[in-house]
This record gives C-alpha cells, sequence and structure tokens, in this order.
C-alpha cells in the first residue's frame, strides 16, 4: 500500500511525506488518543469546552487512472481538543460511515474521484459514497460531520465514534444533501441548513430548512437556482435567507461519464445572489444579478429594513485552480483569485429590482476562511476574523467593522496557521471578548502541530496557551466550538 | 502539564522535545490507530503474524523532588504490528493498570521514583505501583506485558486493552515478581519464567516456575540468591537453569527510605552464576563465582552432558550510569561498560566446584540487547543477534557461530534502530532462515518510525519492506513476534 509521490496526485506523498496543507493533498490517516497534552503557557482556568475539527484525509491512494483525483475527495477525519480545568485531551477518528467501511474490508480505494459516481468501483454503484470532512457542528447531542454532497454523520461528542453515517434526524428532509455551513439561529439555538444539488446530481433544486434543538424539522422549502453551482456556504439574517450563485458550475452528466470533474469555471454564467424570506415557501425568492465573484465563505450577515448585508470572504474569479474551466479564456488567474473581504448588499423589497452591490472591504488585507462570534450570526456584528496577510504580516486577522481597524496574530517562522474558531472568554461575554482557538503546524518539526490559544483583544501578545502534540494534528478544513456545559454527560 | 527541559530529567522534552532514545527519557504518549501502514518494497507475501513492542513512556511528569527518577520508571506503553497479506495495521496502547488508572484519574504523577514505594505519595502507598514496560509476550491468548519488579499485565492480543493489570495466571504462584525474559521451552511451548525479589522488596529469594500453555502452573521452586541484585534475564536449557548475580545491588532498605535508587553498582560484591537443574526442588543450585561483569540479556544456551554454556551481551562492569555507586572507586566507565557477545561455561556436576569461565567472542564488535532465532531457546544453535557496531558499521548484526562470521544491517544516516526479532521465513524453516523485523528512527523528521523487514540472510542488501510511521513509534525496549496462526481468532 503506497501512494504516489508525484505532487498533486490523491494523497501525494502519503502521511509520511513533506509537511503540507491539506490543499496539498496530503494524508494523516492516524486516529489518535492523548491524554492530557502537555501545555506551555496558561490555559484559562474557566475555559471548558471543545475544539472539533475535520477534514479531508485520503484512507487509500486512487487506483491507476483515477490518480488526479483532488484533495476535496479526501475521506472524513474528525478530530477534538476536549479542554476542561486546564487540561487537554485530543483524540482523533475516522467518520466510519459506509464509504469509509466498504473501503477499510476491501483496503483499498472503491470509490473514484471527487462528487462523479461513474468513476466508482462497480462493487460499490449506487451506494453511500460520502466523505463528510469539511465543517463539524454540535446539534442534540451529537457531533454532526459534513460535506454539502450528502447528508452528515453522526458523531458521539465524547468518543468521535461515528453512531450514523448517514444522519436523516427525523426522517422528514426533503434534501438528498446538507450544506457544510449550516447556522445556529442566535435567538432559537435552532439549525438553520440547506442543501443544494438537492434532489439528485445535477439539479438547481434548493432545498432550505430549519430543525430544532430537538432534531424535529420545523420548516422547509424547495427553490430553484439558476443553474447547478457550488453553493459552499450562505447567509441567515433574522429575516432572511442568501445563496450566491457563482460560475463554478456544474458541467453535465455527459462530461460526469466520462469521468471528468464535478465542477468547472464558467465566466460565461452569471454571478447571482438569491434572497428570500424565512419560513415561507421559498416562492418569493429573487436572483439578484451582480459582478462576477468566487465567495466561499460567509463572515456575517443582518437585515436593515428592507436592506440586506452578507459579508464573505472571495475573489473576483475562481479560486481553485484544481477544477478546469470549459472555456480557453478562463486560465487561473491568482491575482483574481486572491481572496478579499466583500461586503454584498441588496435590496429585499421587490419595489426596484436592481443589481446587487459589491464593496471590497480592507483592501490591503488578503485571506481566506472567514469567521465571526459565532453568536451573531443572522444579526448586525461588529468583529470578523480570517485567516491571511496585510500590513501587519501574515496570520489570524480580526477585522473591527465599528473602527475600520485590523489586528494580527503571526505565529512566528516556519508556522502555519489553520482556521481558527472564536470562544467567547464566558456565557455573556461581550461580541468579540474570548479566544481564537486553532491549529498552528511547525515545518521544521516536520509539520507537527499545536494548538494555539489567543486573546482576541490582544492578539499581537501572542498566544496565552500552546498545547502541544507530538505529531501533526488531523486534516482541518474547519473547525467549531462546544461550550462545556453544553455537552452531554460522559457514560461511564 | 508540562515535562521539564533539562536534560537527564524524568520525561526531559517531554513529546515534542528532540528525537531521543528511550533511555534518554523521552516521552511519546499518545494512542495510535492506523489502518494499513504505508509500505515501500514489498512485504513477503507469506509473512504473516504480529510484531508486538512495549517500553516505558512517562505518563506525568514527576511533582518537584522526584524530577530525578530515571527513564525504566515510565509507564508501559505497548505496541503492536499485525502483519498480514502483505497489510499491516499498526496499534498502540497503554498499559492500562491499577497505577496508569489512578494517575488518569488523578491527572498527575502519584507514584515516586524507579522501585522505590518510599516515595509515592500517601494516597497509592501500598497499592499496585507497577509498569510492565519491558517485554512483551504471548501466551494462552494473552499478550503479557512485563516487568522485573511485579507480576504481568495481560492484553487484548488484537486490540491492545488491558485485560488484566495484574495478571496472576491460575493463581499458584508463589513470585511476587515475574521477569521480564520468560521463554518458551523449544519443545513442549511451555511458559519458563522465574523472579527475584520474589518475597518482597530487597529479598534474595528467587522463585522459579513453569507454567504449562494452558495457564496452569505445572513446577516451581524458591532458591536463595547470593545476595540482592539485578537479574534481567536468565538462561534456560533442556536442563538447566542458570541465573547471573552481578554487583548492581540492592543497597538496603535505610537508603530507600531516604529516596535513594533501588540499586547501586558494587563492585566489592562478587559475580556468580547460579546452575540448577530443572524440575527439582533447587536444592541442588551452586553458585560459582567468575569474573566480573553485568550482562542483561541472553543470546543463547544449551547442556551439552555436564558443561551449560549461556551466551550474553554485557560489559566488565556497570553499564547503566544512571545507577550509582556506592563506593568513590567505582566510578562509571564506558569503557568497561561496552557490551560484547560474552560466552559463560560451567561445569553442573559438582565434581569439580571451580569458577565459571567467561570468553569475550567477535571483540571487534560491541552492542547490546542480544536476541536469536526464539525456536532455538534451551537448545544448541548457531546464530546470534545484537544491536551495534563494528567493522561492518554500525546497525543489526548476525553472528554465525559455525563459521564466526558477522553480518551487518545498517540503516543509513540519521538514522537509528531499536532492538529486532527474528522471524522465521515460514513455519520449520531451518534455524535462521528468514526476517529481522524492527523499528528504525529517522533523526530528520522529528523522530518518524518506520518498521524495518531485513532478510536475515541477505542482511547488506537493506530492507526487504519498510513500512512507514508518520510519526515516532511508541517506545520500545523489547519486542515479540506472534505468529498468525498462534493468535486467536479477532472478535466479530
Amino acid at each position: 500500500m503506497r501512494f504516489p509521490t508525484e505532487p498533486g496526485l490523491f494523497g501525494s506523498g502519503g502521511s509520511t511525506g513533506r509537511p503540507g496543507s491539506v490543499f496539498g493533498g496530503q494524508a494523516n490517516r492516524s486516529e489518535h488518543t492523548l491524554y492530557d497534552c502537555e501545555v506551555d503557557g496558561d490555559i484559562p482556568d474557566d475555559l471548558d469546552g471543545a475544539f472539533y475539527r475535520v477534514g479531508p484525509d485520503p484512507q487509500y491512494p486512487k487506483p491507476k487512472g483515477l490518480e488526479h483525483d483532488i484533495a476535496f475527495d479526501g475521506e472524513g477525519h474528525a478530530s477534538m481538543f476536549r479542554i476542561q480545568n486546564s487540561h487537554v485531551d485530543y483524540l482523533s477518528r475516522w467518520v466510519k460511515n459506509e464509504r469509509w467501511q466498504r473501503q477499510h474490508k476491501a483496503r483499498k480505494s472503491l470509490y473514484g474521484v471527487y462528487r462523479n459516481p461513474y468513476t466508482d468501483d462497480p462493487s460499490v454503484r449506487g451506494k453511500f459514497r460520502g466523505t463528510q470532512n469539511t465543517q463539524v457542528w454540535y446539534h442534540n447531542g451529537r457531533i454532526l460531520a459534513m460535506k454539502e454532497d450528502t447528508l452528515p454523520a453522526a458523531l458521539d461528542p465524547h468518543t468521535l465514534e461515528t453512531l450514523d453515517g448517514n444522519y436523516k434526524f427525523d426522517g422528514k428532509l426533503k434534501s438528498q444533501t446538507f450544506t457544510a455551513h449550516p447556522k445556529n439561529d442566535s435567538q432559537t439555538g435552532n439549525l438553520l441548513a440547506f442543501g443544494y444539488e438537492a434532489t439528485g446530481l445535477g439539479t438547481t433544486d434548493i432545498s432550505v430548512f430549519e430543525i430544532d434543538k430537538k432534531g424535529k424539522t420545523i420548516w422547509q422549502a424547495m427553490v430553484k437556482a439558476p443553474y447547478c453551482s457550488e453553493i459552499h456556504d450562505y447567509a441567515i439574517t433574522e429575516k432572511h435567507i442568501i445563496f450566491l450563485v457563482y460560475p463554478l458550475a456544474y458541467l453535465g452528466e455527459e462530461l460526469m461519464k466520462k469521468g471528468g470533474v464535478h465542477w468547472g469555471w464558467d465566466s460565461t454564467r452569471d454571478t447571482y445572489l438569491g434572497v428570500m424570506r424565512r419560513g415561507g415557501d421559498g416562492k418569493d425568492i429573487q436572483w439578484l444579478k451582480g459582478p462576477q465573484t468566487m465567495c466561499t465563505h460567509t463572515m456575517g450577515c443582518w437585515t436593515d429594513g428592507d436592506m440586506v448585508y452578507v459579508d464573505m470572504d472571495g475573489g473576483d474569479a475562481n479560486q481553485f485552480p484544481f477544477f478546469p474551466s470549459p472555456n480557453p479564456n478562463d486560465r487561473f488567474d491568482p491575482v483574481k483569485a486572491t481572496g478579499r473581504v466583500r461586503r454584498f448588499s441588496m435590496d429585499a423589497s421587490k419595489k426596484t429590482v436592481r443589481p446587487f452591490d459589491m464593496k471590497v472591504m480592507y483592501g490591503q488585507y488578503s485571506g481566506g476562511l472567514a469567521r465571526q462570534d459565532d453568536r451573531y450570526h443572522t444579526v448586525p456584528y461588529r468583529y470578523g476574523f480570517m485567516i491571511g496577510g496585510g500590513p501587519g504580516g501574515g496570520g489570524w486577522l480580526r477585522f473591527d467593522h465599528q473602527t475600520g481597524k485590523v489586528n494580527t496574530f503571526n505565529p512566528g517562522p516556519d508556522s502555519s496557521l489553520s482556521e481558527m474558531c472564536f470562544v467567547p472568554r464566558r456565557k455573556g461575554a461581550p461580541e468579540g471578548d474570548g479566544y481564537l482557538v486553532g491549529i498552528c503546524s511547525r515545518a521544521k518539526e516536520n509539520g507537527r502541530s499545536d494548538l494555539l490559544i489567543v486573546d482576541a483583544q490582544h492578539m499581537e501578545d501572542g498566544a496565552v496557551a500552546t498545547i502541544k502534540l507530538p505529531y501533526r494534528a488531523a486534516p482541518q478544513v474547519h473547525g467549531f466550538w462546544v461550550p462545556g456545559d453544553q455537552l452531554p454527560p460522559v457514560k461511564a
């Protein structure tokens, strides 16, 4: 069993290759249990909760002819740092869904390339092929591991063992898919989510729904997108739901049957913002055209009267060079791909149908993986976070929309950061008063990882605590913090 | 929670420090599960079995005043490479005995220094304090994790979960201790073992016994040593049992009560070989004096008429600088400490009571951790193995006692080897026809480990297969190979 060594191939270099980012396709593969991590500095006494992460991790190398598969197709590998009484336990476990189980038994890859079922081994044709490798979320006593092309997996929040590899909530959802970027309603704590390609491969149906804290589907609607595109994240305000449709488009079944890639950047297509009321039947959705962009993550959003505002990070064109273009003129352009904070605004009143507006903010700062203080989803907010760089150097950035000031946490030389998560200092702490937690990898120590805790109000002072792993942490696209008092009791 | 950084202290540098040997006291601490390791080269198709390992791993740093504790006091951490159908799974688990459980719950070290119960925290005084960190063995469906100062722990051979942290076999053993170097009888497969300090701390009682394949104690005898010393290994021939007593001696209860170290090198004491018949009451034991030496591991041994031969590796004096000496003249001498293959011979007939003879063999080669083809325990043998160096460079050495030839496997630059294990090429393969399996750590990759499979008959050709871990393997003193057909079925 070996992975290819040629760069750019699926799992290239395997788990023992040179340290690289998840986007480099590096494998990790090993499950870990580390009781009581070693710590430099001081973990705040009253910090109690768990930082969950998930990322794609190649379970097996792809067979000959499919080695070009992209890193996004790695099987889900979840991990957790449980912090309590200034002690930290670290755990990582595969998302053991049907795909993982089948491959584990066969001791080889059976599923073909990223989101193309036509490339699967005949033995698994039509079987569940999800990877649930993009984001984790806490809901109703379970950790949900999610990827936008299937329903989530449900994991035990203490052991990360897979409870259900294809979790259907109350069985009432009409969607076959579930975004990796659900939201919690700031007021009710309900789970707000959607699925695109909701009724099958390449379909333009978007299912949007609300699930209460006990897992009951309390609202759902089905709307039509202008065309089938990657809708990675979305936005929910107190009144509205907003989808961004950009020209990373599904290129058709014919191409898929030839073994092609699910997405291609087709700049001949328009960029849209779809806005609809929450709680309705979806018939009110308006698709407003606007300037071309590709934005993958929502920083924050709110409704002010009829006006709806959404902040996202993104570029002027395709940000993923590994998705080819059907048009010769659409070559990947790293300058256009550069991610910046963009504020979208639109009039949801239907009084005047006009294009949405897009304004680049903090033009000197670039990056991605925007986050906020999650308690301020759906409502006006002050602080946004991103990983990137600017005049203050590279690292985690905090944007203060009130003052326009940007603060930077820089991890030092030969160190690279993953996406951070904001953790309130205590229950009821004001917005932005708390910590940033996230992984830092050390290139000169074979990619060894530390979990850093940084005071979000004193980012330039460096980490208040460094939680040390003896190896590379499991891979991560996104991470999620759950306060300790929300977790169920540990079973004896 | 942090480990000291000053070299020489218990767990110095923790698990994230610079790569070092187990004797450097480095911690590892994390449990791992890695399905289907990546492999360079080709694992022989018919190689089927499991390579088990164990070593000391500091569960927690010692409290102030006890940080001088030695690496040998690290808690047992067991690991396994399961090789079958050219696939390899890697697993590591703590030996979760009472000591581990108590410290795990307290989230700190409760037990004091190496084999000195007077240094324990009052909350655990008189409680089981074993670490079972030295060697693993397969017996009666269980993996035994062993250290010479307590009974073994019994682990599940497939999961390494601790089944019994203080395993008493059939409850009939009179010994409170159990060597880390039992033997299997070449003919019967029975387990042959002994315990020194068998009736309590500092006692000179040696219990020696035989346990059948079903765990039944079928013979035991109690003998007296000339004084209480470290008897790390021993020798069993078809007829005789042989103990080497060297001047690494117990220095008395008074010193222990002051927090002292269990052993000290006292060259005023004599060196003895004790020889006794198997199966008797032990009253026939003869203690023959001979030249001073310290030998920790048996390579091979046999009886020829009245003559008994034992090959061990060892030096002319103390090999463990961390055990101090009560005499000012006994300073640690690295030249005298150098390990070489030594052949002891003695006349067991009692016709003429004369000193034992000790002959250094292969004088140009030095090293330690002697092994052999385990099927030839108790009987005349041809091939011995050791880790060390000589004219052919450093690495794993094979000594051919028939031709006097020495072969060397050298792992290349920036690489350090652990003890290897000999694996027969197939059931019934001639002596020495098979593989050497063992761990190699790569200094320039943060100590990342590979399991190497080397053809024992073509050692200079390099490894036939390199099984790659993405991190440092769990620590090891010794390792043990179990053929697949001896393992119990995996529970569904």
